[in-house]
């Protein structure tokens, strides 16, 4: 069951740019970066506000890493802005198989890497209204660094 | 200051057809809906969580009732997919002042009225990153109906 707005990801051309202007404007921190090399972004993570699943809600800025990846050819062709929306839920897998079912096409055969160690995967946008739509399953306290 | 992701907002050709996608694919019902002559558009709110500012995340699901809304146009041009992201905060005012001092473009010379008595208004996307960005006062519990 998707049990929250986990984040918003938003794609840009220059991370630290973008990073400064939402610290510069709204004062959202930086609450993780990292580079998932297998997606082919590098990331900043700004959390904006605890939810009642016991979970957080992000704004996840992207900027790519190299040019053969999805978001660069996604930023080739639409310039930056939000990019995808993503639902928490504490079961990914059985969610992700729940909506196949349903006849919405789902990316990974498995859930792959995420932010923060997340489990994550995508709907295909066609499926959903033009909306490319991630669910993602928080890493485990334990395991989760920041 | 903005304390929550408080919706996505969302462009649709079909409201209802939108709102069942939801509903069948992930279980979100609509918790609120209505027209907004002034922005010429038909909405629902789905509720996704509960914020730990005491407010909420929806998803914001829009379509245009006249051609010469901004949201047609945008649907004309884009087609369906994510229109514009929304911050909550207790003072919209004093948040807008401030980020226009900051030399961020607002939209409205005073907010106007949003979703459930909300009062509202957007900044512009080209000085935001190519995000259309709304910040929102939720109207006080007395007021809202829904």
């Amino acid at each position: 069951m998707l049990t929250r707005i986990d984040h918003i990801g938003i794609a840009c051309f220059d991370l630290d740019k973008t990073v400064e202007f939402y610290r510069a404007t709204y004062g959202f921190e930086v609450y993780h970066s990292e580079v998932n090399e297998e997606q082919g972004v590098r990331e900043a993570m700004l959390k904006i506000n605890s939810t009642d699943d016991g979970g957080a809600s992000y704004l996840q800025l992207l900027e790519p890493v190299r040019e053969d990846s999805t978001v660069a050819k996604w930023l080739a062709k639409n310039g930056e802005g939000v990019h995808h929306i993503a639902f928490g839920t504490a079961d990914v897998d059985a969610d992700a198989a729940d909506i196949k079912d349903k006849g919405v096409r789902v990316l990974y055969p498995e859930p792959r890497i995420g932010s923060m160690g997340s489990r994550i995967t995508f709907l295909h946008p066609k499926d959903c209204g033009g909306v490319l739509t991630e669910l993602v399953t928080s890493a485990p306290p334990e395991s989760s660094e920041h």
